[in-house]
């Protein structure tokens, strides 16, 4: 994922930018970055890898070492950005979010249009150097930008600062990633969190709709292309990827997952699957609020068999023998005994992709003396790996447990009947619910119905991309 | 507070203390330290700031710089630490957990007898070097540290690291703070947190009791001097100090902030205070769990209607310049309006010492909208400022919100009822209650009783050191 | 300048280009770096600022951090190198050595046909990118960097690593810097520094041609284009730019300063104008050898009257203040107070261009108490500012002590007689040394002939650049 | 060795006590330390390791970091300073130089006496802890400052800066080291070398004698305890250890160097030993000016057949593979071909003390074709080790490359006729400096005198050490 803020301001702009970036900390691992525009330097930029230290840890320096009224950041989970870039539209900053499925036919197309690139380790292509290559095939910036958003198979949301001070945001055409834009006494700035710039005193003053592209200076900010009718929000948003504060089309991640643990309570009150329970537990992190929600409305105490130990570890430390990697990766979760040994619990997960790790959650609980252990998933069976924002990124169709235990059940004949397999009112949806609690020791599963889902977050499903879980495009 | 892990063991021993240390971070922000023995090299240590990076990251090329089999390490969140000392004794490794009230006096008695300390900017004296000045008057280990616990004022555990590569482990005479004893295969372990050693394959064997010293080996360890009769625990290792996953006494931290806070809302339930309440919720970190129990009980909806945002605030990071510092302050917590927003809320935090972050915590609610925000505290009213672990270090008596209400409503006269002030069904309890709510703008509030938390915890009263509540030594 | 190394060989190579690009640290002080090829990683490279910390220290990782069986490297006195760059001719690793005067026209040259390029601070383009962007322009290597060669104003000399893990090495059209080949078994090295790679064990295998290009690999190297015939080697590289180990065209650096001061000493004695001198001294570091030179030959004792503190200033320490900068300034030069009292100094320096610093130098001979100072340069009166290297950078021909002297005494006029001024039988050649005297307070002064110069070289004179001395292109 | 350097001002001395410790960069390469007084700060410290970067490089952040009016620094080559010590006579920072034979011993009586130490890796203990609390024995740091100095064996001067912002300074007993006072406007300063305050604007305010103590404030400086009547200072500062601008007891060590020289020149040309010479060459560093004594004398041409590589070597680079170091070892000397192929050579060096890396060097001048090369040590045969300062740290009296020469021509029975083995009239004589030719392959060997080496230095030979020479105490 990745995230990324920018402000432009009649005063200094830094402090605002390097708050409001790290207030992205959680969409991205990977590097931080951040660009400014002051009228006697020019543009400047700075990036670090944030793979051992925080954002804010790195940029830490960031006041003496920049300077401007304008300024952007961002969070990558993938390349270094945001780059620096000089073509006929001018010397500008650049950095985007997203994925670009067809990266090596575009880059081979700029090639040949006398483009070069610098490359990365292994000569890897930056992919906001792409972008910006695409961009620069236009006669302007919003010209540009849309269509590199048009040649671009996947997902692009673009943040670019220009030599003149100015900000250029341009949302993804079709709206699956937000872009806000807030308003202070004195400036204006974009951001993918609104809650940023709420906690840094901005105002909301809208969020771009599909496609949509604007210009910010510090005493307005304009649109240079309309939005575009056709919206296809990511559902993960708020059931995976936000934070608990974020706001998306309105709608507070907390809230929905709340709502949504209520939902499958509901449900599960419904059909009695969840039988006779000692503790409703959410795998953390995002599973949380959703067993608060089930909680609250089921009367089941909620309880934390396991927490993770978080003060030592934000970031993934990495060993270097594989026997200590291995030990780490255990390490994080400490349980509490006395509320797994002899007990009935019933974990709520955001989701089950590869159920890789889940299933190391549930042994783990099991050896710590779990009687049973029920789980639920608040979202649908995941049936279609994500082409549009590599949710889980190196996962490919055939890694998604759904679709590993239908091809053991019957074969490449039960592709066909995906539909009929997310039913759990059908024979085919109770078997996979039954092949799955077997192959992960659950004591019993259910998925929140794609309703259910849809209801919680309260939008008109036409304007989420629910393509996981129904291979609508 | 601070904490320490050492072990011995028939093979390197590095990796089990540096994973145990790092288990103690919740502990302390100031020093992490590590020293080893090893047969060839003798021993080493490594002391750094762990300000703004975490033990871990600090520590990380432990595995390359120092080796051995036994090594201890420690959190601190005073001096540095651990100390390499050399005496009669031999050359030894050294840290303490405590405080030493009489430090200037013990200081002088050393000098005339002799000793000169290694001094610190300003001149402070490291408290593990005094302590080791006191152990060294001793004819032996055991001796100089049962001497040194009684010359000290205050609270003082001890682990030390020998040049014959085994460890000395003693608990403060009064058994305020734990010390536990871990065995594997092949080795054996000491440490403030028994989850430490559980999660690196240990298992319980045995807690020192008061004043106990024993000295381990690889192969096993012995008491060198037997635990004394009297116990004083702290009652805030569970209210307060402990991490969810800490045992102390056997008592799980997690299990008893849960019956905490069942038992307030039992009593709350009785008394009819909380009236209609939208939501309960717990002031993080520690008043969580204390939350949760009295949403399980009452059956008040649970809620989280502000989020720390931790992804890269793993450290109080601080700005130079003042205004900068104090926006800072308000930056990690985050609303989440509409779980606010017209809402009547029901707070349990786990004590209440000057009320200043919790006046702030307050006050940012009804920013947000709250209607109604009555508070709960997890222990009853702190009357007496602790002199044996320093909690809340600066405080003194005359710093307590309690204290300062009381004067206000009666001068210093009010001092000689402070048990009728605890005692919410006497006049003076009512005003107290009624005056904080007034100063704090909380709409009600209500303390644990001393009864209610000692049943929570579960232990005989007169093993818990209750002091704060009650002046009782 | 700068300088570069690169090799490729049968087994690792990462080494050989650690310490041969090392050997090219008194070619530059602002950037490192190193590109290597494995076939399993494909390119790699590292950039690190050596403002303030030698090559040697920033790369000390390297061993670690890259491998490879071919490698370039580059120490750069302007623009980060090595740059990887990804275009129609693949991904390959570029260094260059030299100064495009045009760079400005190149940029929206290449722009025009398609280009863009990464910015640094302040949007200014990466001189190896534009390099790239016009050797991209060509059909393969050999033609590009030809092309580009041409297109440049200025003077470019190239090193690639291409990603068939081959070297491509082309020496600039006129031959102005060299480009030295060596083998040892099982590989081939490129080096600015011949004497960097003799002592890495490999033997002179022929020095490139003015504009020739070769490749290279592990077992041979081919021409991909000949030598062009005319050549123009800087002369300043033997008297200024050279270590005194360096050889250039089979010409050493300190044999060719001895043999210069030798001359100058000859023609001091046929004049008689050194007078009556009490020690010969060079100016640090590149006039000591002319000074040991005139000294052998004049049997005047050879003195060092100030020594730099070198132990620890290997990089100029930049205070933040203005005061304590021109403090450190200063700091460098310890005089030896017994060998500038009272006596007549001979000093030689490398070449008179401004004249600040030497004024400096020799006001504080004269706070030590010195008689005389008479000066001698090792080469003509500067009259032209160079425009093939930026030999002392920020100078144009207005910033030249003889131009300003020139203009003093008569005039722009006295531009059409720069031949006379040089020449110190005519009447203008007394007048200018003479001014210059008085201006830089020498007692008395002098500078080598051409003739002299060239002599001391033992080249051609038409193999030579000297337009820095009589403007001869 | 290792030097001081500290100051006390009425302004700020942070500036004058960085650059002044800096200045004695060339006589340690282990640590450098800075202690500092401040009125509201009180004691400040701070210690590097200069193993891998200068001093300079590693405080550069001091100014920001430290504060006061009274400071002390140090550049170490033993163990780290300066140390704060807390004892009866206050807090205090101490550094010392010299060498401690005895300190297991003392130790062990401080241990006895009740004193512990803070120990180091291994459970060494610090030679100025050790010192410390040998001086904190006394009433008051005169008192104890001449006690700790009678109880070492070896050689012990000291710098303390006091609570009170006062410093003490103290030169050893026998004055074999060093200790200068300088004054300026506004405050006073002691250094182990004078031209460090002259260069930083202070004028010389006095040598201290033998034994002799003071104490220094801004205003003025008063003698505690005055000088001792025998004076033996170490004659190796000037022919080895000195910087070529340092002055000890008013003499200038490049000044002696020349001379020193020049009375071998003149030596040489009456035994007529030296033949027919091409050039006359110094072992860099300290045997540079030697060689510029001889060359000016005897009109043979001085040369550099090699110099070494120092822009990036100004520590010795440690790879961690053996193979790595010993082609490290050989890196730096590079050749100028020309000066050495088919020449004859006669170098001087400073001394031969094993002869190892002496050996080394004539061979690398045959491996690059030398024809001949004659030797010449600037003093006489090295007999005895040093046991005051350790000169050439781990070397013994049958280390000694002479010792080892005589042992292997008559066995021990030699060692009772050292006087004639030093002296090069005699049958003895003779034969040592034939074998040491033989076995070290040079072409010729002669030795300074004593008489020309005190005649060098100027000074009285009673005040001298030539122990190393002839063993007189």
């Amino acid at each position: 994922m990745g995230g990324f803020f920018g402000a432009v301001c009649r005063d200094s702009c830094i402090a605002d930018v390097f708050f409001g970036t790290d207030y992205h900390s959680h969409l991205g691992t990977r590097c931080g970055g951040m660009a400014a525009f002051g009228s006697e330097i020019g543009l400047q930029r700075e990036i670090h890898s944030i793979a051992n230290s925080p954002f804010r840890t790195k940029f830490e320096n960031i006041f003496s070492e920049m300077s401007g009224n304008a300024a952007i950041g961002c969070i990558s989970d993938t390349d270094p950005q945001p780059l620096l870039i000089s073509s006929h539209l001018g010397c500008y900053a650049i950095c985007t979010v997203g994925v670009i499925n067809n990266s090596a036919e575009l880059t081979e197309r700029c090639i040949k249009n006398g483009a070069h690139f610098g490359a990365m380790t292994s000569g890897k292509i930056n992919s906001s150097e792409l972008c910006a290559a695409l961009i620069d095939e236009g006669r302007d910036f919003a010209d540009g930008i849309r269509k590199a958003q048009e040649a671009i198979d996947g997902t692009c949301t673009v943040l670019i600062l220009t030599e003149a001070g100015e900000l250029i945001a341009a949302r993804d055409l079709k709206g699956r990633l937000p872009v806000h834009v807030g308003r202070k006494e004195g400036g204006y700035c974009v951001s993918f969190e609104s809650f940023a710039y709420r906690k840094l005193g901005y105002a909301d003053a809208g969020e771009l709709g599909p496609g949509e592209i604007v210009r910010l200076g510090a005493d307005g900010f304009e649109q240079l292309l309309p939005a575009l009718d056709e919206k296809r929000v990511c559902a993960f948003l708020w059931s995976y990827y936000g934070y608990p504060t974020s706001d998306y089309e309105g709608i507070n991640v907390e809230m929905m997952r709340c709502r949504n643990g209520e939902i499958i309570a509901e449900n599960d009150e419904k059909t009695g699957d969840a039988g006779d329970i000692d503790y409703v537990c959410g795998v953390p992190d995002s599973g949380t609020p959703h067993a608060i929600g089930y909680a609250n409305r089921s009367h089941v105490p909620f309880a934390r068999p396991f927490i993770k130990y978080t003060p030592t570890w934000p970031r993934s430390f990495m060993p270097s023998s594989k026997e200590e990697r291995d030990r780490v990766a255990k390490m994080k979760q400490i349980p509490v005994k006395d509320l797994i040994e002899g007990k009935k619990l019933l974990f709520v997960d955001d989701s089950i992709v590869r159920g890789t790790q889940l299933r190391e959650t549930v042994e783990f609980l099991y050896e710590n003396g779990a009687e049973e252990v029920h789980m639920r998933s608040a979202c649908p069976p995941i049936m279609y790996a994500c082409k549009y924002l590599n949710f889980s990124r190196a996962t490919g169709d055939n890694d998604l447990l759904s679709r590993r235990v239908i091809l053991e059940l019957e074969g490449e004949e039960g592709f066909s009947h995906l539909d009929e397999y997310s039913d759990p009112s059908t024979e085919r949806g109770k078997k996979m619910r039954q092949a799955i609690c077997e192959k992960m020791h659950f004591s019993s599963l259910e998925f929140q119905s794609l309703e259910g889902l849809v209801k919680a977050i309260g939008l008109d499903p036409c304007k989420l991309c629910t393509y996981c879980w129904n291979g609508k495009e």
